[in-house]
């Protein structure tokens, strides 16, 4: 039976594009299982499979629901030991949420003060005042406000990435040889960038652009094809 | 037979300051080896083992010479596989090098224009000439320059821990229940910090000291006695 992964779109169901929801779809295509993608808007959420949580990502696999995206990654490397691994050890699982933290606390931060006004023109009206209401209220300012200094916050993205490029001197992908779930954290960011800003704010030949196509190629270019 | 560390000091060589031999006295103290840590001044280092290495830490183990903190972690994983893991597997060896990256391109960067001068002050007349020239080549200003808004510097300095404030939320230590090396690299920024300015500049109250402080305690509190 195949894997239900209830996700979030404005107006387009065609463009879902929760960080945290891509996270998921990487996690699933690495793990090779089978899943249904169903994007909802912001106010229908709370009603999917009776209230079972107040946000998205949430799969439905079998009799289990799991929401968090932190949380389904760790329940399908439980559920699906034999398939490739998304964290290659204790090791790995205990530091991709310290991957998690730079992601959650630098970049998103800084992509919220770039895409916020973008992301509400995405949604239908419902959803519109919604989340102007939610997010001004958690970023203290209007919408408006928030997106004032957006070409500051742009021209001071890039300087954000330094700790990867480090890496990348490295190894190819945060996993090392290959990818694993904390790579998609980070591809979570940039595909909510590039599908509600249209862009990564990166330049072509920047080393973290490189890993991002590679990222963006897996799985047949799965994640490419939604910008 | 005994593993020796080179290691590097200013004047009092029982203050050894450099923030990545902390990360192998840590790393050396984890895998239970017994080892001689010989701090020298700036200007012994090219004469070491016979000019074996322009930088320290350099570790001799038998008839090896290894050098690069990060190389000496690898190796001490491979020859001594026996001994409590540094990675705990190859998704936390690879993302070791991530957090690598962030310290020393966020962390390292803000402790440097916090402590230069103090680390000169702390240098015998050869070494401060030493120090001075290439520094300043390398920031690319006089130590004085690069010290002048060290005020400023120390105040962003604890939002700059946010990744890790993040990851503290879910585990006791970067590597999960127990420390690993990516844990000590942080401990080895923070040695730097401790003993070259004498503060950590956080707050007792911040998370991020409860880690520290946890990290301290470790191997009979080998860390913090030196100060």
């Amino acid at each position: 039976m195949s894997i239900t992964l209830y996700s979030l779109c404005g107006t387009d169901a065609a463009r879902p594009f929760s960080p945290h929801c891509w996270k998921i779809v990487m996690a699933l295509a690495h793990k090779g299982l089978d899943f249904e993608e169903r994007p909802l808007p912001f106010t229908a959420i709370p009603q999917i499979e009776n209230g079972a949580s107040a946000t998205v990502p949430l799969i439905r696999d079998g009799d289990r629901l799991v929401s968090d995206s932190f949380q389904i990654a760790l329940y399908l490397e439980e559920a699906y030991p034999e398939q490739p691994s998304l964290f290659n050890g204790d090791g790995g699982k205990a530091m991709a949420r310290f991957v998690e933290g730079y992601s959650q606390t630098v970049l998103h931060t800084a992509a919220t003060k770039i895409g916020v006004k973008m992301i509400h023109d995405m949604l239908d009206p419902v959803d519109r005042e919604y989340f102007r209401r939610t997010r001004e209220g958690r970023l203290g300012g209007t919408l408006e406000d928030i997106s004032s200094n957006r070409d500051a916050e742009i021209a001071a993205f890039p300087a954000k990435l330094e700790p990867i490029r480090h890496m990348l001197k490295f190894q190819p992908f945060l996993g090392g040889e290959g990818p694993l779930f904390a790579d998609y954290i980070v591809v979570g960011l940039f595909q909510w960038l590039r599908i509600t800003t249209g862009s990564t704010h990166l330049s072509v030949a920047d080393p973290v652009t490189l890993w991002l196509d590679r990222c963006l190629d897996l799985f047949g270019g799965r994640a490419r094809a939604v910008a």
